[in-house]
């Protein structure tokens, strides 16, 4: 199969919101808790990051095993990257995820200010200006033949999904609304004319939403 | 992580059976219909043989592949390997799956009847006997270090699950009742004691259960 362009473990609140509002190095959700959108995914044994043994080998397992697979880079947006907005002041800032980051991959954050690469164990950022369409045709070749993943945040992705770039997504609604903040949808109907869709309840009140096109 | 003992897509009706009475080489779910049992698998885009597109890349895909993933070696119940009963009368008969079997592995046929191993393209078929402590344990050599799925029928995976031996195992809880037949279970709530367990509404009335040992 031709190389994918997929989205994984998206959580949003019942009425579409990924974060909340004020997002900030110790918010990095805003308003939101990150806890009640993910906790699903915590729970599943493969989580990156996950030390302790007894998580869930079910439904959330196999959803979060998703993220991993035939995964060649990834593309985010700057806001999933860091707390900071503008021209970068701080370039020590490395991310959220220590000196182990789980995408092992190239990762492309998008930006209008350039910064240089750098490398964390198995992951280096590259951060790059342009299209949608433009940063997905370095993605591929970065991906060595591999699929590209879309990490969001909700803006990011939306984007993607506008101009047509997605092929399949996976996106978690949480059993609790927020508002305001960083949203991906007012409604799963609105991408019925571009996908197909299983909606598959599951525990702990979420519900997934799998898309993908013809 | 260790090897483990995996089954997947194990179909079975509400009533808990997975083929019929009468099998036959004409009816080899004897009276079931697999298209009643198993349409929600046919129907996903990575289901082995299916060669047209369009196919479900949603949640029926998702359990489809997990059925190739990181699998070493297969046992199977004679029953699933042929129609025939008893002494090897028709050594011509290899199995129901043409000259490409989707198993691409070692198979442990579990018969007390023997009968000479023999290759097809990436398949060996093997026939053995004894208890499935002793067959899981050849299975596992042969699985280089990769896991086993217990491929069935009904009575075949009951036995090893009333072994402990399996540690994850997926059923599909199809929306009819066959009355009679190979039956794994009177209920799912049998193996409540032995597994962690998700319960997954999935679409065309499907009811996934995923069932993990800690």
């Amino acid at each position: 199969m031709a190389q994918q362009v997929r989205a994984h473990n998206i959580a949003v609140s019942r009425d579409g919101y990924a974060a909340g509002e004020g997002q900030s190095l110790e918010r990095p959700f805003g308003h939101a808790d990150p806890r009640q959108l993910m906790s699903w995914a915590f729970e599943a044994e493969s989580f990156p990051g996950r030390d302790e043994p007894g998580g869930s080998r079910g439904f959330a397992d196999l959803l979060v095993r998703e993220f991993h697979r035939n995964v060649g880079a990834e593309i985010m947006g700057r806001n999933k990257f860091g707390p900071q907005r503008g021209p970068w002041t701080d370039e020590e800032w490395q991310g959220w995820w220590g000196d182990e980051p789980p995408f092992r991959t190239p990762v492309f954050v998008m930006t209008h200010h350039p910064r240089p690469s750098f490398t964390l164990s198995d992951t280096t950022f590259h951060f790059v200006s342009g299209e949608p369409a433009e940063v997905l045709e370095q993605a591929l070749a970065a991906a060595d033949g591999k699929d590209v993943r879309i990490g969001g945040g909700a803006q990011t992705l939306r984007q993607f999904l506008d101009a047509g770039l997605v092929d399949t997504l996976h996106v978690a609604v949480a059993p609790l609304e927020l508002g305001a903040g960083s949203r991906l949808w007012e409604s799963p109907d609105e991408l019925e004319d571009r996908f197909r869709h299983d909606v598959v309840p599951g525990p702990h009140e979420m519900v997934h939403h799998l898309f993908w096109r013809e």
